[in-house]
């Protein structure tokens, strides 16, 4: 079975993080976050964003994601967000759990960006004592179907948000992407996000995120919020380093533009070259393919693991690793399959 | 500062974890815990416990414990602990955030184990409807003041709670101290606990437990359990490669046998050489002084990183990384202090 | 305003209910649940349901529901139920409250009651680690859009649920309307529900429901489950009285069937009378007829207290206390709307 | 077996609660609150308290000091109360269930009142992310021991706490009787009580407690909040009603009077007239005697109804219901046990 496609996931670190990652374990290093990566990590971020906020290093882009919501929304409280943004479909209620029931309004529009007149509707809705209404919008960029907002989308999306004076959470598992297709980072915390979670694991780190807070009074006794959420590495620098030497390096730029010329080159080759069409357009690092059952399992029967969606698509993913032997390799079974 | 003794999370990975994270690192492999080195970590966990169980590797051995007393316990419930127990002083209240609630009985006895006739006394406690009866033992081996419990003391304590119906859950962070003091690990199972926590990071791996379920009743959708608790590794082999490591070449125990070692070596010279005494026998990798506060700010003054605890000695722990130099250092500083 | 048809809420207690409430207010009883009238009046419920059972008295069909599903699954699976129902629409997330996250699956059907093809298809989908899958099902009798299963139907619905392992759960807030409408208490037991909500408030009783649990297994440490969700009434006999006066003198049943006739006897003149259409069966104490908005907000205007829901139809709802002139007021002012 | 003192809970509802019920079951009534009775016994509160507050009415005293310690504390942060308190003994843990894990700091100090000391002594301590840190205060008034806290006492309390910006719980559950004992409502909200749990239940109404938010901040979205958590009654006027029949005649305060008059009345013939000695000053309508557990079993025996609690003293609390009769036959008892 060939995993070159199947998920952000099946890669393994970079080589730059890597050598971070081993350069770091030398020696003694202070634990629970207090590790020189950190700090040099936290910095480059803040650089990045060209902003001030409050950063950790967190396990897991679910734990991520649900911390910033019930950081955003009370229990009786529901989070504006895409149907089928990663926080509705994938993270098996982590909100919920986190956030102690925190209801999930699921949002449509093209391509996982949420269509601003849903929003509008969803923001009109008279609240109600027995429902959950909305306290605050999560965003995913770039989305879950491989799309990227402009600024001016993201600017139209939070807009009403705000000026009801919610919050506003932004999923960066798959940052590096949006901004290698041009997302400036610094309108980040200009947009009025309060929370950024920043990918580093589908970068090429290891499975870290940084949780960026730029509202700072949501950080209050940030580390022992993460500490009993069993997010506070005891070992810190192994979440730290491999992350930092993504950022010192500007691989994780460098990569994410490498992931996104894969994903152009193979959408370039579907729509040229096979009978399939795509479903989305290919903004960032993922294909997703037109394909009906059938010929997915024949897909798979030939080899290659990949998922079909609920849009009925088949998603291909590139990354760091991504080879154009590979994509050249998967046309060639996708003309095949015809 | 010198960081050496300060904490069992100051020490990198240890050469054979690393050098297998290195080399697990290569090409793709499948995410979310399906990888080779997950499997193979899980069949020499078994073959090392003899036993069968279901076994997940996790990021945090905060989370682990608690996960496993949210398995144990209702919220409506409380698990006996001892009253030094990482779960009841270290984890932030973890064990309710995890479980909802659920309640701790913190229980006395010398150096980390609880006397079997404070266990006796709580589980002969009636049961009213407005306070939170226990529900599960939770013990630790090694305890955190550094002692090992023999199994026939774990016998006496278990016996009584599962002849109630009760659960049990062994905290094993460094269980591989206590097999080095000579603890039989294919013991575990028959002694009757339920969820172990086998202790990675202490253990020279990266932030790694392993969640060990003899009782795999308790493993009901256990994937969706981690993934909503974000305990889930999206990219896995970065979690299991580093502790399978340490599992095949045998270095799991013999670096805990060189920690044990150290913490002897160091032990002896203070009781010999120093006008100070040990606050608890000496059987891992940990060694107690017993020092006023004002010595320990001095001993802090001069360069080495050292908690003290709340039963007034200050900590010393030993890890693979730690050296004879370091033991004769430390020492040279006690007695310079006196 | 008149608020004559609102909500099932807006009557008082009705007569039987409360001459039992002054006549238990006499003396002393014991408090937290031991009075003598919850004792009589579980074994009433027993005998009506000729089964035996744990029976618990609480304050709060919301919290009654959302126990009885934290029962079922776990924060990590869901509960399958109508996307109509309660649970799912009116109780501000209780069952993620009380359940740590448990999610939700809403099936589609006419009036309230699942096609069993739909959940059929629900319980065909696989099982994924990302995903909330469903551990139990949650039934409510009569519907929220006033309609009556048949035995039939429930053990259509029921009987693939159990061929799983899963629970069931039977929220019975109309119960009493249900059974006036011909449907068999002493049916549900077979039926293979694990936990009922017997409904007290909307049968004319103080704000009681009963707790109803078959499977006794689920009723381990009830007591403290109960105070620990503020579920346990102090002085019980306010909760438990009530509920006995209805019960022991039939009132219950027969207050039910009266509602019933109100509800038919409204429908009727709606659909002979004027130029209005019914938009569900009526089977219990309900009656929904078809209205735009426009006419809503006319009727709201002429002084009637009543909601439109979100299939656009207005809800008039029957009690114990409704009248004939009451009806026949209503449906005047429905024909001059005309 | 006679229960006149065997609780709080073992009397009714006073006549005037009965009263007000019965008037206020007629007709019908907005549902979840917007009864009119609900809005003026809120007014008669704040006039009671003179003070601007956001009021609610719900069923349970212990959720009523969970729901408000849920919105002092976040789930990996602590209340500091008295260790007798009764959210630290007598509620089940509910405060870590309704508080997601909240953790609770218990604090010597005599009578149930918080030794000053103790409460500096805890502020002191220096946070650390491993640990549960104090983030607000519970206090009791009357204590659990049935002594009432001076103006002064309170002050001295509250005040470092409120320098540090944390916040403020009383539970008032039997705030009556330290009324009747001369403290004023008035200098409640000026001490800096951030929320009030005013009680009905044991002053001789229903099952209901008043929830009194000065710091309105705390009460966004409170109606969604109390539906969620299964304390928004469905029919109101039954929490609503006997409470303001308390408060609109004066009943609230003469019942404490009475309540307090009896147990000062039981006090002095115990002390005067038993070999028995009393084990706190009785301020308020409860009387500790300390007691062996064989004369408290031969008191039980006599037909006498009363707890033995962990100070090694019995109690016996009066109500507006207790009589002369009664007190003069236990203490008839009391001096046969001689």
């Amino acid at each position: 079975m060939r995993f070159d496609f199947a998920s952000d996931n099946v890669a393994g670190m970079a080589p730059e993080a890597l050598a971070a990652l081993v350069a770091a374990n030398e020696g003694y290093a202070r634990a629970y976050g207090g590790d020189d990566p950190a700090a040099r990590a936290a910095e480059l971020i803040r650089a990045r964003l060209d902003a001030d906020a409050e950063v950790r290093f967190v396990f897991s882009g679910t734990a991520a994601n649900a911390i910033a919501l019930s950081m955003l929304a009370f229990p009786f409280e529901a989070v504006l967000a895409h149907h089928a943004a990663h926080v509705c479909t994938d993270e098996t209620g982590a909100p919920g759990f986190f956030g102690q029931g925190v209801g999930l309004i699921g949002l449509p529009g093209p391509s996982g960006k949420i269509d601003p007149r849903a929003l509008e509707a969803a923001l009109a809705e008279p609240d109600m004592g027995h429902r959950q209404g909305p306290a605050a919008l999560s965003l995913t960029q770039s989305t879950e179907y491989g799309a990227v907002y402009t600024e001016a989308e993201l600017r139209s999306l939070i807009a009403p948000v705000k000026a009801r004076g919610m919050g506003v959470h932004l999923d960066g598992a798959r940052l590096a992407n949006a901004v290698a297709a041009g997302f400036d980072l610094k309108a980040i915390a200009g947009l009025g996000v309060d929370v950024l979670v920043l990918g580093g694991a589908k970068a090429g780190a290891l499975c870290t995120e940084a949780l960026v807070l730029f509202d700072r009074s949501l950080a209050r006794r940030i580390d022992n919020r993460l500490k009993q959420a069993g997010q506070m590495a005891s070992k810190g620098r192994f979440l730290s380093a491999p992350l930092l030497g993504l950022l010192e390096t500007g691989a994780w730029e460098a990569h994410a533009a490498h992931a996104n010329a894969m994903a152009a080159r193979l959408a370039e080759a579907v729509a040229l070259r096979t009978r399939f069409t795509l479903a989305h357009p290919v903004e960032a690092n993922a294909v997703f393919v037109r394909m009906p059952a059938g010929e997915h399992r024949r897909l798979n029967d030939a080899g290659w693991a990949c998922h079909r969606f609920d849009d009925g698509s088949v998603r291909f993913v590139c990354s760091w690793a991504t080879t154009v032997e590979a994509v050249d390799d998967l046309v060639r079974t996708l003309i095949e399959l015809d």
